[in-house]
């Protein structure tokens, strides 16, 4: 049984190739997603909602998928994988597969035995090199470093970072949990041009891309599965300026007071945000006169993103939040032949409809679904209480 | 000096009649307007902004306009009067003028004065009659007319409702102010249609024709004088509409608890809103979803307001409101030489140009604005901050 960790914004042709190599070269039987809902790690909703996504996913490898709840998707990787591998565990993977740069799973292992053994004196080095005017991924691989005079990751890129922050979950909580990696393919991360000579490009460069030049894009086409493909030309694209009205007046009702207890709020920004909000008239501009050298533009997004939860140092103190429930969107047959046979043995449960008794463990998803459909005009609502998991199963026979 | 309470939503023929007949009958040197802002007392956002409306009443007969805070605009109508007369008295008004149904000035003063002799146990019979499933008005002139045998005056017309609670705050302050009223021309305060064998239409009916026509609404043109026609054809028509959305998510966000707080809130509606909020798609749909027998329509909007601005019952202690500051919105020439003339006698500042140190007295007003904006897709911002009062002197040079 196989885990995954994913936002798929949008799925594409990487992540098809990742399932495929998950399938054949680490064998997977069955394999299950853990993935972002509506809002993302990066701090921003998701391009289309969280059921096409499951449902590309589902059409192109992944044999269930469940959701990752808002409170540990819009947070650093540490808390954005303490949610997601623990989900996995729950739900009995025994193995994880991740998409990197680097490429060799021993690396991720070495890198996140080194990093427990001296995880004290590490912290001591993070908490003083705060002080200093570098984003905390800069800081993080500066004094990784420094520390150790060979690490075995380069923690610079992106999704070696995020693999590292899996791999030490699975090793300081001791879970019964191999950890693989598959080396990702043509593209790198950051990259913000599609190249018209691949057929996998980074789902930064095709969510620059849709947003740029909105429906119908066919540009993107080569590079997602025609589902996926399908969904971005069928519904709505959202991205933080559709939201930016709500954060704006958010903002301005807001008080000083309020705002600084803000979950993941630094002290002093709540005056700059007050400030910076009266002028700006796109979320592009307002995060461009708000940013400094130490708060990135994820980070701001995150904040912004618990401002327009109202999510408070108080309601997301982190190491109260137990995942009790986990909400499934969708299964394959081989995904709901695993369920059945597994279930009983879950310390989590597993919801496949919202209804009074069961929403009780998901009032923060349930917000955040209803504040991302605000930002479609056209809204759909009630995306959370009407809908039910999707089901492989009679999609195959309805086609 | 004669002081005026108004709205001017928007600004009709009706209002020049009244401007008109205060000036020739009532011999008034200098005409002062108190005029809601933003946000009114129905509970709702003006159709235009309030410099718009204030221009209006300055080139058709009003010599100086200031504004309600919207503390006490976004009331009943006895919180309404408070704010509004007090600030003509500190002005120096020594007479009011109001339109009303009944038109008789001494009936006015005379049910005052009957009413305040008797105000202890007139409270008494008001709270056992508020159990009852009657509106708040209908409850006020049931209680009134089973209390005397003959009340002077007719309380079922709005009008007269708004007169009568001018002429108690004067009686009951002992403000040194007359009371006279100006019997209302052609058209009842309910109207809701045209008629176009006159030239007088109710703000209601006027409203509606607008917000059903939009622009241009030559249909309304010979019902406002040419300035306000202008200004209805040139701006954005605001309705709560427009502010629906910012209320969704309002609603969405807040919490049971939070939404108990909120000013005016009443026992157990809050579970109401937030029920009926997930699947309404228009204010109208919201209200007509959430209203009852005693929460009319007016209240429930009232109360969104204060939703929409997070004012809570303890920020908004009203006996510990005092007027400090008052906002200058524009002037005449003769509104100019009065002011110069007795600004030194005043209890109130007279605040022209907001900046730092004078904002300070108009945050909730400013907030308003700020989300009246909102409402404007293709928003001018900062209108308080950049704004300075209408000068009605230039406005002639530049004619």
């Amino acid at each position: 049984m196989c885990g995954i960790v994913a936002e798929y914004n949008p799925f594409h042709n990487g992540h098809q190739y990742h399932l495929e190599e998950t399938r054949e070269k680490l064998k997977a039987d069955v394999i299950i997603v853990v993935m972002s809902g509506d809002f993302l790690q990066r701090g921003e909703p998701a391009i289309v909602d969280k059921w096409s996504r499951a449902r590309a996913a589902l059409m192109n490898g992944a044999d269930m998928v469940v959701e990752l709840p808002t409170d540990f998707s819009v947070q650093p990787a540490d808390f954005f994988a303490e949610g997601a591998v623990s989900i996995l565990n729950s739900l009995g993977c025994d193995l994880i597969s991740f998409g990197s740069e680097d490429g060799n799973s021993q690396a991720f292992r070495e890198a996140a035995d080194l990093y427990i053994e001296n995880e004290a004196e590490l912290d001591d080095l993070f908490k003083q090199a705060h002080q200093q005017e570098k984003t905390y991924a800069r800081n993080f691989s500066d004094v990784i470093n420094t520390y150790f005079d060979q690490f075995p990751l380069d923690l610079t890129q992106p999704n070696n970072m995020l693999g590292f922050a899996y791999a030490k979950e699975i090793r300081r909580n001791r879970y019964d949990m191999a950890i693989e990696t598959i080396p990702r393919k043509n593209s790198h991360y950051h990259d913000h041009e599609l190249d018209s000579s691949f057929n996998i490009a980074s789902a930064t460069a095709i969510r620059r891309t849709l947003l740029e030049k909105r429906q119908p894009c066919t540009a993107v086409e080569s590079f997602v599965p025609a589902e996926m493909y399908d969904a971005l030309n069928s519904q709505p694209l959202i991205s933080w300026e559709d939201l930016f009205l709500l954060l704006d007046y958010r903002l301005s009702v807001m008080s000083i007071e309020e705002l600084s207890q803000i979950y993941l709020m630094e002290t002093g920004l709540e005056y700059r945000l007050k400030e910076k909000i009266s002028d700006a008239v796109s979320m592009r501009e307002f995060i461009e006169a708000v940013k400094t050298k130490q708060l990135t533009w994820v980070s701001l997004q995150r904040i912004c993103c618990h401002i327009l939860m109202n999510n408070t140092k108080q309601n997301m103190i982190m190491s109260e939040k137990e995942i009790e429930a986990v909400r499934l969107l969708g299964f394959t047959e081989a995904g709901r032949d695993y369920i059945g046979r597994h279930k009983k043995e879950w310390s989590v449960n597993l919801v496949s409809n919202l209804h009074k008794r069961t929403a009780v463990n998901f009032e923060q998803d349930i917000k955040a679904g209803h504040i991302y459909r605000l930002a479609d005009k056209e809204r759909i609502r009630q995306q959370d209480f009407y809908t039910k998991p999707i089901n492989f199963i009679d999609i195959n026979t309805l086609n």
